[in-house]
């Protein structure tokens, strides 16, 4: 099986991983690749790593660029999905990094991010509750958020056990590339090396409707979450600090038990062997998630740690999970399950 | 008034940081430097940056060694201090680093330490309710932990003013340098450089004992710290993310303005203006934490973001201000309010 | 004697720093701070780190604004400072810390920089032959770029005394500060951090004239430079790498002798003890430079490493160092001469 | 083709690295993991990356546990391989990560580490002229050392060709993995961060007799040598500039030509595009060179700056695909040209 696939948004940090994946994908060919100010140019000055691909020229984003490809990524700014999904048509698989299609409800969506909500798809972490069941020969794919995904894969068990009351902390530290290539002073080098910040402090960050409504689906019930989200000196990773507030009776023993047996036959969600905790370099450039728990019995909290690579199971591993899932292809294929470290 | 000091491990952070602030405090005299396993060795081997002391060599860690100055500093392991101040006598004013004279509570100690409790020495965070009386004229100083001198400063007004339930958590991101120079694995660069880690999970730090005692004095009531440190790339600074559950009632402005009047007057802590979110580097080699809060009105938590250098305000700077305070110096001489950044 | 000082420029990293050596300046008052882009905002948006001035609002930056001061900084974008000097008067000691002043020859201005030369001043590194008279009651001053401050250093002596070719090659690593605030792809931060890098290679780079100048005047011949700038992951410091061919007979020990002479009464400049090399953290935002030699018998070079950083002793350190000595302050007044490490 | 493979001294960087590479590897199976102080414990303790084999238990670095495989990788301290090696006997084919047979030359070994020459192995580096014609078929392999790698493989074209006078400098910034996991007090991350150091400056690195074998040989004519290893805040990537003065009428363009004649079919050493620097990040991970040079015509000298993955193409990925050629698998096999960046 050929899947003949494009790209659009290709010069960003989004596309450049999803092109580091697909070049390796053993069934894969790579079609278009497309960008916006930077069509005209060639990729290889936007990702010098990616060398196969260095003299390939980046063409406009448009419907005609795109079409003819079985699978579409889109790697683009927020907003810009629907209206290229609506002329690719029903047979192209259109698999969207973006935001634009992941929350229900069109409140939410007009809340924290204004206007008309451009439609719900299936969701793209297949390792929640009923996930791959939708993502199975689906047409639209929306790929999760790289914070929502790791947390989430931290708090369902939990919440779906009725270990924890439904009223989670987060406090989520990441690398810079998650805030993908656009010139603000605050990712400039110099400020970002040697310092810790916060951003989004307070419910501000546009994850949080997104945590909360895959919480809630775990938990049965509405899930208040508290989500600070932490810029680190790093490229890459999240390291997500989750805790809430044990039910009682539940001691370590039985809540190890029930991420053993939520993520025990899962090829990319690893729960660490006891006194073994989660960094973020065991899953640089790989599509997995490590976690590990802790009940602290003085706090009566339940605390989940859980690492991955923002840019790869967050965003473009993640992806092409849910591409081999949508067009019948074993999951796991072509899926790096190795970090690279130190 | 000319203070003479010594510094008790002088090789490590905590001693190398505390010679870097004497040396430009306008009434200090720098006495005896002593050391364990480098005792022979020039100081500039350990310290290259400190060059007025370059040539000095570290002497034995003795009571000898350390008689005859106003002011004794000790930056050793824990375990070691009540020894050595017991032979200093009652005129030295000794300021242990360590964690030794810290806790109230006998049990608490053998809990976390083990062994026989070195009994309690008043508590170096004078910006905490009823500090500066019991450090004014002092003879000994516990000075307090880095992660807890900064986030009881997050913490306490909240939790004074009974604007939050008392049960907090508390996720803070720090520098490698808190963990001192010991030599190990996780601690060396390849390992740390590019990734987050985690350590001391569900309640297991050392420290957790001291947010309890800190944050229960400040409620007047037992509050339960859910504690989690995590390692970023970086060599100094701690980011403390604190929340807490609101009560019934509490705006963010009425919390500002509980901040406002706690910290107006504080020469080192600072509420950054609305709008504004700590960063480490704004803080680094100064005497300061800088702080902000935001009012989460869907978690309904209150979310206190401070920052501060873990070896400066965290350690050795607190120290030089707890030392101001004993032997009746303006507090805030010598020491630096202004960071190095970028 | 109170100075009373403006700063022009105020917002980027080299004001910045600036105004944090300023700050602790004994004889010396803040007046006026300006910007281009930024004039209208708050100083502590831009430098969080200082404190004391964080409600100081930034200015236009015009003559009327910075006249009326004793001493007037300019940290402006190339091409800028000739003409406000020009308004400001005969009276005003102004230090440029940009390139406009520092080359000698008319030719080389319009090669490197392009138009007409806006005429050369005395220029900022005391410590080479000659330059501390010059800079001795100047009206103007030009700073010398941060690259040739730490390599002029470090090499100098040996072309001096004729111990190598007046061939020189030198690789210079830099923290990406150097490159200032502006907003380019490769400085972001997620380009840089696990990443080395190179720029200007070739001759390419501005400051190579200034080497050459500076070589040349020291060996008292015209002197070759290779010179090689490599970004590092770091936001301060360089660290050179200086080398040139032995010429005959001359040993380790009467390199060592013509440096220990040379440097041996200078309050900056330090020669490490045999053994121990540079490391840039032991120079972070101090104003020294700490250089270290060898002479390789196979190669038949002598190298030279030397350490600085680059916004303190390569930029406004030695702005201020400059300015004592033309206000006939003592040079050494203000100016820290510990680094802040680790 | 199976190809059953053990490696000794797994829990060390390069032994990851060899592991992360050949479990990726099409054709290979991996056999025993073998260590010193770490035997007896699992892998995944050492490597979290390396989830595969997480489980797997260390055991003792012995001839016996390594024999009945088809290759052995040996990444031990020095001084260790030929004695195991002459235990494997012959039929097996043993590569060796570590320095004990790259020199020709047993009085430079004696010189340099002492001892009595263990022997010469066909050296590792396949690009270099006459290499691979030695290692087809070979059973026993001598891979490079990570500097001369990079800088051999910059520099060899150019002395082949005459381009340049026999005499190079090379000053080349690394990562800190490449020390390898040896607890030492400046690889501690503390120290590390925010700093760039030298060591063994002066001609005294082990692995300068290393680059004047190489040089010397692409020359025909001794070479001298002057080589300055930079350490960087990073933990992988060596960014090598490496320059030595022009032959009378060599042009940019001619200089190119012998370039891309000497590399434009090799699959892992790339010449970037004019206007193209290399940047380490770019090789991260990948088994590839990227180089890029300069003719500076007023200091008379080519430079040419190469960067690579030291642990990558400079040890564990140019021993993987020195076993490809010994064994006779394609020479590409398994082995990644694409970098992970950002």
């Amino acid at each position: 099986m050929t899947v003949r696939v494009a790209v659009a948004g290709a010069s960003g940090y989004a596309g450049g991983e999803l092109l580091r994946l697909l070049l390796s994908h053993p069934e894969v060919e790579i079609g278009a690749l497309t960008a916006g100010g930077n069509a005209g140019s060639a990729l290889g000055q936007h990702h010098p790593n990616l060398l196969p691909l260095a003299d390939r020229v980046l063409v406009e984003t448009t419907a005609a660029e795109l079409s003819g490809h079985d699978v579409v990524f889109l790697a683009l700014p927020h907003g810009h999905s629907a209206a290229i999904a609506a002329e690719l048509g029903e047979d192209t698989v259109v698999i969207d990094c973006g935001a634009d299609h992941r929350l229900n409800d069109p409140e939410d969506w007009s809340r924290w991010y204004g206007g008309e909500h451009p439609g719900t798809w299936p969701y793209g972490v297949p390792e929640l509750p009923g996930a791959r069941e939708r993502l199975r020969g689906a047409k639209r794919v929306a790929v999760a958020g790289c914070f929502p995904t790791v947390s989430s894969l931290a708090l369902a068990p939990a919440l779906a056990a009725g270990l924890v009351e439904p009223e989670a902390v987060v406090v989520a530290v990441t690398g810079t590339s998650g805030a993908g290539r656009a010139l603000k002073p605050h990712l400039l080098s110099a400020e970002v090396m040697g310092s810790a910040s916060v951003y989004g402090v307070g419910g501000a960050h546009r994850h949080t409707p997104e945590f909360i409504q895959n919480l809630s689906a775990a938990a049965g019930e509405p899930v208040k979450v508290s989500f600070t989200p932490v810029l680190a000196p790093m490229a890459r990773g999240i390291l997500a600090t989750c805790s809430a507030a044990l039910r009682e009776g539940v001691s370590a023993d039985s809540a190890r038990e029930v991420y053993l047996k939520a993520y025990g036959d899962e090829p990319f969600v690893h729960v660490l062997p006891e006194g073994q905790w989660p960094q973020t370099s065991a899953t640089l450039g790989a599509n997995t998630v490590h976690l590990q728990l802790a009940v602290d019995p003085d706090a009566d909290r339940l605390i989940v740690v859980a690492a991955e690579d923002n840019l790869t199971k967050g965003t473009a591993g993640g992806a092409v999970q849910c591409m081999n899932i949508a067009v019948g292809l074993p999951e796991t294929t072509g899926l790096p399950t190795v970090g690279v470290a130190p």
